[in-house]
């Protein structure tokens, strides 16, 4: 690869000699993109969109946002030709006219990412990109149109067809590794023996998507136990010593903690797709597999209580009855669920099956659900009926326990 | 895979069941693609997409064309609803108004084909639907909107960045191999063991893109012999039995055959960067190559000549006389070269620089061009400079040998 | 490699400058043998290694067999300093008398072989220089001795343990597969259409073992094809057009073929094992397969009707009934089966299922048996004792089908 | 694997019931290791091997020096039988009388290992097994005989042309990469942070060999770190943070640990050819890199300082005189040097380059040396020399600088 990215060097170099152009380290990223959107971008492009690439790695976060703006204001959709396309396309529908709409509606910047695109490794690096856009969109809003670009664009390099689930196992390249503990959201990582203790034993499971241009980097990544039995305290399963089972035993795989990777991968779902297939990957080996459960935080009870003013209860039960009413009542003003983990699992045509207190024991189970945790139940009989229901009318499928649970807690508190 | 399949088969049924829809069997294609673009596609969408394109696949011609008459004219663009956001975006632009523009811009097709990439192997399934609309376009153009869509994604999946450089050789896979044997479309490889002299011998190579959710299918590739000097017959490559060199003495790469596999790959360029870097590749591994060259067919030469009532002459000389001045000075309405092979290296930056007469002794080589062939020369110090007047001013660059011949064309037969 | 290669060329030279000596390519192999053989053997080892499998590959037969004869004589057991080291053993055992017993009795072609084998790629050359031996042994019978010691040494480097099943399909190296073109000892492959219908249908299956200092060339590779019930005829297997059935949709898999690759591992015998673990495979794969049977030739028949003066039955009938009694009854002299693949399959734990007339109709298959065949049945439950009582007792495990087949020749012809 | 293991346990088990035998879990391992040389132990052997291995491993020292001690005695040469076949041989030299002599010469424990060794992963446990019998021999020396004769076979089975080199990298697996942190022999890593630091930056490289039964356990490892100019302190290289260089920009490459890494491979050499093949492979990668230099400890020093009587001199100079003087003239009995790392390195035809005071600061170090290290440099074109010298006389290679260092030693201290 680096003797490619030598000679493309060189080519790019004499490219600017011979045509008697100034050094493009000496030129603005601006003028960088305009170049590689130009008639000779075929030629050179390559070597034109690693510097490109590199100078924008080197780049402060006011550069940056500088560099977006430019995207978001002069590489942005002309209005005025779109309007005019439309107008002919009318007038006189054909695919001349159709594809002179087509052209016009498409701002140059998609095009700008795609010709960055061409170089190996470039795609990893305008992910990261959107990271950045993301942040920096907080404070200048006018920047979000070139993300709404992005994000189109990934969508389609990120459909699910490209994406390749594959195992993390104790014997996955430590490179890929170490992003696992980087990346684990839910229950941190703190070294690489509690990694081991994740991924060695035989009735551990951990798997990933990722995308093969970007083969060392996990996209999203799901950690899973097989269990005898539906846990209720996430110390359970993994707290040291514990007895370790043959796969063959378990009845029960438990999705203990889901996390997504890639921040610049925002708004791109792929988590549904994540849990469909591992389940059909793990029936198929393990037949005995009947049970597809989570063990999952509520992240968004204390909040919950305290913008509604109500204190978190001292008693374990009383705790698990308000948190079985705010899993099943507690809205937004879209309709869908506060909670952002049950709006996806319930999304996906789980249950709430079970609730548990002095389930997580952490700092920040503690602080954001008082340690309660809740069980996600994916039954293969009802996930469809569970989806269709929760995405037409916003029903939400629960176990006969969880709503009399639920009942409980308005007699309680109310 | 196939348990995959089950289990989303499975699902898939039982959706409708559930639903008390009717069997999708019993559906219509056109109701499939509605039901896929519909909200409750997420969970079932895999097995829906799976099934519309076993469908698809086992429909003949006219009902190909009428589902295709259905995208074109039923999942196409909204204008008028395009033409209201642009007025809303154009009065009070904002993220919001963008993004609507850019919902409207699109037509549900493409959102389709999106959906339909997300079943394994449904990315090949896409190339070959769209093979299949290029060949019924040519009955009914207003499909053509419909390959406008499918290019345009097509563009996005298939960006330089994804493809991947592999070597073919003989002991690549068998089932990737006989693709080579039936893709060849500039010297036929009439059996294996033409095939194996292609590939074994240590002074032969060659190389294929490919895209990763097709990674049994070649996109293209280029066969190449290492040589000592420039040849100028392609009997002298192919032709058995031969003395082989081993790949260290060589001093020159010939590329002799460049094929598309893809038919439905049609328009999506890279073969420009396919010799860019096998070039590249090359380079490293024998640094003792300096030349770069191709010997190329003539493919138009025999048709212009009878298109401009000029005979072919007999005498070797003067058929390479001609051939230089048709290269040098035969152009299509739009100013480009009228050979496409030529249009295709002069494009990528490339010189003529050698021309031979009783080079391709093929029955497709004397009718196409009398036998004569042409080296193009990739001189890496100039390529750029060439591409550069070549793409701003339609220069053609040439030996000075090749211009001495095509002047010498001008004194015998005008 | 090559560089490797020629560093280590480079060092050998200059090791004989250094030192004075002549070049060793003045030298015979046999001085070459001693220089390996000899204490500075460790550093320019390889080099003279390499450089001597060289010289050997380039000798013609005659002398081939001078240097075998060199090895039988010159490099065999000091039988004098052998009864030495033993005496002095039993005088007083301890390590190092042991040690000296070990050393004596191990002739220095031994340590000869085990030094040639240092060099990558060496295996495969020393296997094919046993199957020179074995060739030139027919006329020399003194070079017996040093086959028994590279049989002894191959039996430790081709342990089971060490041995890779691969499975052999349409996606397999185009090398690998001229391979089998070329091995296939039963069931003649005439092309690679012919080979593509015994690999790419999934009603068929192919594996090989492997050794991994051999990567390219398998060892022994058994054909198996899945059917529903067992078939009578091999025409049934291999002519086309055909129907083809869904693997799953198979309940017994027949071993049609199964062929030795390597002349030079003759007496290694790794067929038994090679069974063994295909059938385990294919029934983790595929629970429904209940049967495992072979169908197979019976080459030894017309042989022993020949020699035992009977005559070939016209009647299919009578065929089936003296082939039957042909298995159940004919013995070498040792008391084993007369046919050698009876003694395989029935030294294996199998037992004979059922005869067919007409079963194979190729030239071969008329020559050797008159068209009959054989199942062989892999019956799991009796295979351990099938297996005890033809290795204590010589008794024949057989179908009472056949036995009844066999007891009706008794009546015709006798 | 574990389906396999399954059916052969299933066979094992009705093999055991079929015949009427006693459950082979209440047989003693020397019953089952007379069961598996017996006749029958072709079928049902793979299962035999499995279970006595499983049971192996679960015995305490006492049990496992039990069992080492029938091998010594129960399956060991039969003296008698040998030299009746030696008398036969020698009157009647034969294949067949041949035959015999090397049957006799073999004890059945020879044979009980190959055995053993079929069923996948054996590989690994022999090995361990004889890690084991080292332990236990230095009670029990008459355990000897039994090492002589599993060196014998290791030496065949990990001849050289069996292993395979592999580089070691950061993204190598995690299990293989917890390996190299335990087995690091000469400057421990202390973390993954710290063998990260020696992994991933491009101036640092790690090679194993491997063998392919063991995939997983690398057998001896090599670091190297490449340089400007070549290093005098270990924590130049090992320190942190330092400058890392482009891998291009070096000009030397220093060996600066090489482990050993499984205890029951003692005794058979494959160091030397570890640092031949790496210096090839990183020659051929970097073709810049001139100089090839290890800077290793001296362990030796400071205990041959106290056996004869000398004190370790306070002044860094003379330090590094007293440990030139070590290097070149302190010996064993045997004549050869008494420092073990300089064996290894003079016997590979390297020479004591340079000589450094203060250069490792560690415990051991300073323990063992004083801190004073030592660079054995392997100059390409002196190394068949030096070794050729070394083997027959003797000689000890080195700088000019280094022999003045330990002459101005004689003057300081005698």
């Amino acid at each position: 690869m680096s003797v490619l990215a030598d000679l493309l060097a060189a080519l790019f170099e004499r490219r600017y000699l011979a045509a008697g152009d100034p050094d493009p380290r000496n030129r603005s990223l601006e003028e960088l993109a305009r170049d590689l959107l130009g008639s000779s971008g075929e030629i050179s492009g390559m070597a034109l969109a690693r510097h490109m690439l590199d100078r924008y790695a080197g780049l402060g976060d006011a550069d940056k946002a500088a560099f977006f703006g430019f995207l978001a204001r002069d590489l942005s959709l002309d209005a005025e030709a779109l309007r005019a396309a439309l107008q002919a396309f009318e007038a006189a529908p054909s695919r001349e006219s159709y594809a002179a709409v087509m052209a016009a509606a498409e701002p140059p910047r998609q095009e700008l990412a795609r010709r960055l695109n061409q170089v190996p490794g470039a795609t990893g690096q305008l992910v990261a990109m959107r990271a950045d856009l993301l942040r920096l969109m907080r404070e200048d809003p006018g920047l979000g149109v070139v993300d709404l670009d992005l994000r189109h664009l990934f969508s389609s390099w990120f459909n699910r067809g490209f994406l390749v689930l594959r195992p993390i196992s104790w014997s996955s390249p430590a490179d890929v590794l170490e992003k696992i503990i980087a990346y684990e959201a839910v229950h941190a990582i703190d070294s690489w023996d509690d990694l081991r203790r994740r991924l060695a034993p035989q009735d551990r499971r951990c798997f990933a998507f990722f995308h093969p241009a970007m083969p060392d980097e996990p996209l999203i990544f799901v950690e899973v136990a097989l269990t005898r039995g539906i846990p209720g305290a996430i110390h359970d399963l993994l707290s040291e010593p514990r007895e370790t089972i043959r796969a063959q035993e378990a009845d029960t795989a438990v999705f203990y903690s889901i996390s997504n990777c890639q921040p610049g991968l925002a708004g791109i779902s792929f988590g549904n797709s994540l849990i469909k297939q591992v389940v059909a990957d793990l029936a198929q080996e393990l037949p005995d597999l009947g049970t597809f459960v989570t063990l999952s935080p509520i992240p968004g009870l204390a909040r919950w209580l305290s913008e509604t003013g109500r204190p978190l209860p001292e008693e374990p039960e009383a705790r698990r009855a308000i948190a079985a009413r705010y899993l099943l009542e507690a809205r937004r003003a879209d309709g869908t669920p506060f909670d952002p983990v049950a709006r996806f699992h319930l999304g996906n045509g789980a249950l709430i099956h079970a609730i548990h207190a002095g389930a997580d024991r952490s700092a920040n189970g503690l602080r954001q659900s008082g340690g309660v945790m809740v069980n996600y139940l994916y039954d293969r009989a009802r996930i469809v009926r569970n989806h269709e229901r929760f995405a037409t009318t916003g029903q939400i499928a629960a176990s006969p326990a969880v709503r009399a649970l639920a009942a409980s807690a308005d007699k309680k508190t109310d």
